[in-house]
């Protein structure tokens, strides 16, 4: 027989999924509404406008693609590349390489450029690269939780248009936590989920999409599967069928706009998280949300410093988030993370790639980015760290991150 | 300003979604935990189990794809079907056109054979199309909710068994409510969702894959985009990569499974709800679960008839779940499901295609297969239409229901 579902306390403090927001789980226990309901339809018309708020856009094309941000990811990717297409990726840390695979199984050609973990690209190395390859799509991942940092977007948009370019950011780790200007930066398609700053469940992505974005993908619904619909030496001709159904965005742009033609059937309960994520942060203010993350994300980097620990990578250019620790010599990183799990109920992050077994990575985002949360974490890390025969400075981590809290 | 998420009270008796059993959505409610907890590997693990018991499988390969029902049917496609490859779709509604759709999208050359809506396929028919079509994959729904019809299953694996066809359903509509035995009558790859039968809200689509579909699947993808490994000669070879990450079912086995390989962020609230969806219909007992709608679906069907409708489609052949009423000459449809809503917060379906503005559809599924349910619908009906100045029988309805009840 199983039991109904009791997960243990657990303070998630790692690159999410976080601890969501009572607030959100309180709006996703409201009960169904029926898809065409009027009550259903303003609801999802308030979550567009919810959600131009936190995108920092007048787009109309903003909504919530119903699966994970990676789902989001792949809606951008599918619905704007045609096979054949050029897409250029700079790759800074994991992420960048899943926007590599993505636009790969879309059938782009694609075109890198790479820089050390732990960096990120001048907009200059991006010209070039968009000089030389001459891509269609530009993706670009934010934030990187993989490697911490942040990448500067301000210049892209200014060469994407210079060059023709349709500009696509992975904001999932970021948005919420860190500055960002989705029309004022010139981007093109953006897309992130709730399991991050948005302080809610994985399960929903919002997306938001430029009118010349839209315009792109919109024209690619009335072509046959695989087939041009027009001279191939019209470049103008409309191209190939986006190859998957559910994640097209061309229907879902119908589906979520004034015609509302059926597509699938509404997950009605993400929608509810969805919605009350982006209240949260409306009400909050998107600047002072971007403010309390840099704030604890800086209580939390200064803590893990005054427990002797060095962090890892360009802090100048780090997320506020999420903070990569590195792994102290001698200390099994999976034994200390599982003792923090175990006694004190504190889960941090692992590494992956180049950095696994390095550094632990530990997260300040949306609910949890709090002056306890922080607290507990370096006080809990301490103890595991002392137990293990790590020599710190007792009480260096908590004074420290006290230190900022009291500037 | 918006206001906190607060639904009006609705009782949806249409086609799906339907009201949320309140213990799933007390089950969502639950906090987070982190995606490699022992304890959320250890629930991903129990709500497998749980899935083959809803599923009448022993198919190790069974989880839940992060979507609503309509990305487990494309993540069924996009893995089993390669560019080329033949499907064929027995299509007797809208849902049937939906697997004709995505197989195309998926580059497949689908072959179709249709009966009018409201009928079922013979499996001589099927059998007929498989050898004159030779296809890699029959695709078929079992209960399509445009037409209300059930497609018998029972003898398309053995007929499938003997051409060497892999067999997927949709069994999106009909599962907990009408007989399914994955095992028993050979199906390969079976999807669903949680909107209808099972209680929930629409958002995770469970899936089980036969070991020889797993296969077929696990071979793709060790290969490059687009490129075939081997000798396109050798039929053995390796086919094409899978289109789509998301719903790559290949990386997706690998991590439900004991490697737990890292792929999209687990969309944990919406586990927590299949698995207590998956709690009820195994506690209550499959085969209770399946009384209970055919008890219900046949009290609201005589109710429908105790009233002077007529009721669409072969009946002999009509889901548990849900029925098909012709509207009464002179009735505006969508007027009368209108007032029913405004006035008694009751839902019931519309149509589509060959039969909008012809029919409602009436559901009565997971939660709301209950007999207070029946009778309120039956009774607000016959208030609407006496309204509208449809001549019936004062209490036909309820009264029909009610010996089907007392029988």
């Amino acid at each position: 027989m199983t039991s109904p579902v009791n997960p243990p306390p657990r303070l998630l403090m790692g690159p999410g999924p976080i601890n969501a927001d009572p607030r959100v789980l309180r709006a996703m226990s409201a009960q169904l509404v029926g898809q065409y309901d009027p009550w259903m339809t303003d609801t999802m018309t308030e979550t567009m406008g919810l959600y131009r708020d936190v995108f920092r856009t007048t787009n109309e094309q903003t909504f919530v693609v119903d699966g994970t941000s990676r789902a989001g990811i792949e809606a951008a990717l599918v619905s704007l590349v045609e096979p054949g297409d050029r897409v250029l990726v700079p790759v800074f840390g994991r992420f960048g390489h899943l926007l590599v695979e993505i636009a790969e199984r879309c059938g782009a050609e694609v075109h890198t450029i790479e820089v050390p973990w732990g960096e990120v690209f001048d907009p200059s190395a991006v010209e070039e690269a968009v000089v030389a390859t001459r891509p269609k799509v530009l993706a670009v991942v934010q934030g990187d939780t993989s490697t911490t940092m942040c990448q500067p977007l301000e210049d892209l948009g200014e060469i994407c248009r210079r060059h023709d370019v349709l500009l696509y950011c992975d904001a999932t780790a970021s948005l919420g936590g860190n500055p960002f200007e989705t029309d004022l930066w010139g981007l093109d398609v953006v897309t992130a989920g709730l399991q991050k700053c948005l302080g809610g469940p994985s399960g929903s992505a919002p997306i938001t999409l430029s009118p010349r974005a839209a315009t792109v993908i919109d024209g690619r619904k009335h072509v046959e599967a695989g087939i041009r619909s027009d001279d191939d030496d019209d470049e103008d001709a409309a191209g190939v069928r986006i190859a998957s159904n559910y994640l097209d965005l061309a229907q879902v742009m119908d589906y979520w706009g004034p015609r509302r033609l059926n597509h699938h059937t509404e997950a009605t309960t993400m929608l509810y998280g969805a919605r009350e994520c982006a209240r949260l942060l409306v009400e909050e203010g998107l600047d002072a949300a971007v403010e309390r993350h840099a704030r604890h994300g800086l209580a939390m980097l200064e803590g893990v410093r005054g427990l002797g620990l060095a962090v890892f990578g360009d802090v100048a250019h780090k997320m506020h988030n999420v903070v990569a620790v590195e792994i102290p010599a001698g200390v099994d990183g999976d034994a200390a993370r599982s003792a923090l799990l175990t006694d004190f109920g504190i889960e941090i992050g692992t590494s992956f790639g180049p950095l696994h077994g390095k550094v632990w990575r530990i997260g300040t985002m949306g609910h949890n980015a709090r002056k306890d949360a922080v607290l507990v974490t370096l006080a809990a890390l301490e103890q595991v760290l002392r137990a293990g025969g790590v020599p710190l400075t007792a009480g260096g981590g908590v004074g420290a991150a006290q230190e900022v809290y009291s500037s």
